[in-house]
């Protein structure tokens, strides 16, 4: 049974980015310390283009994130851009010409837009009619395989309110930002089961996986 | 060295309480379910006085928890009883006529009171004069073995924003509370540097340990 899954590093206080967060610092002050487990892995930089990088006991557990993954859903900050609407010069994203996804992606927005095609098999779809429209779509040109969610927090919380995130896998870095935007917000009324599924200890974070059941 | 040791479970969602604690149930909503792997462990209820139990991976990390330590420091309400001052019929706590502790407990409080001496090495000491106070007579008391922070969520914030904890584990339950008492809190202005020092998966329950440097 496909999945629909989420993974996000997220600091030991409980945030998943940082104060003052800005067009420019989407991550907030210190929201890129969360980040830093993944930058240095070869399996991160491969797929984004990099050469390098370190293999670890993190290794596996991005080798999962990527592995079996047939579509792709996410918010409209994380497509990237303006917060205004698409107008006569609509963006293209801060993903490049050749975004690491090589599957379809979904983008949840209020501003309709024509499908977007990129190199490497990625079509980034913009969804207007809701979350649970754009799960389906994903799921169904997932063709069987897992959906992944790419985030942002508030799109996450939508989907967790809503019962809708099977695995859930939190990457624990050892920092305190003491202040920013909380993973687990804004999920008044719903009622969650998490499953402890494993943990894998590794360098600056620890791989903690959960199952969800609504 | 000696160090100044704190261990706590906490809700996925960053909860060491559920929401509306009351005198008859200090734990909160729901807030019970983060102690489950503790209650069930043979390494605790052996020194609670109670049988059986079973041995798991979380046995380990409860017999560190309880090793070379040679005193203890506590809140006021972890010590028990009612907000009010001790008055002429001061309660025992709620710790039993053999408390688990078996070391010197120093409780912080603004009410002076003379020492309460229980069965097995625990005596209670009441300190008026602030947390470097109690810590300070519990290293003293402690004789080169270290000190353990009992709790509860107040004190713990009072202390790491002193930059004065040295160890935190952090016991991390599946299970979102939705609210109530969060540990990272109250904790403006202090700037910690965390360690991942060691991650252990267990029976419904992730163990990471930090050490902390102000």
């Amino acid at each position: 049974m496909a999945r629909f899954r989420f993974q996000i590093s997220v600091s030991v206080d409980g945030f998943v980015a940082g104060p003052n967060p800005s067009e420019d610092d989407p991550l907030g002050e210190g929201g890129m310390q969360l980040h830093q487990w993944a930058f240095r892995l070869a399996a991160w930089r491969k797929p984004h283009g990099r050469e390098g990088g370190e293999v670890n006991a993190s290794t596996a557990v991005m080798e999962e994130a990527l592995a079996n993954v047939g579509a792709t859903v996410m918010g409209r900050k994380m497509f990237g851009g303006g917060p205004g609407p698409w107008g006569d010069d609509p963006c293209d994203g801060w993903w490049g010409e050749e975004p690491p996804f090589h599957n379809p992606v979904f983008v949840l927005t209020h501003h309709e837009r024509e499908p977007l095609e990129k190199q490497g098999g990625t079509t980034f779809t913009f969804v207007t009619d809701g979350i649970e429209s754009a799960l389906e779509q994903a799921k169904e040109a997932a063709a069987g395989k897992d959906v992944a969610l790419g985030g942002g927090a508030d799109v996450a919380q939508q989907y967790l309110a809503a019962g809708l995130i099977d695995d859930l896998e939190l990457n624990v870095v050892p920092v305190l930002l003491g202040g920013g935007t909380r993973l687990f917000d804004n999920l008044a009324g719903a009622d969650l089961a998490l499953e402890q599924v494993r943990t894998i200890e590794a360098p600056g974070v620890t791989h903690i996986k959960y199952s969800v059941s609504a």
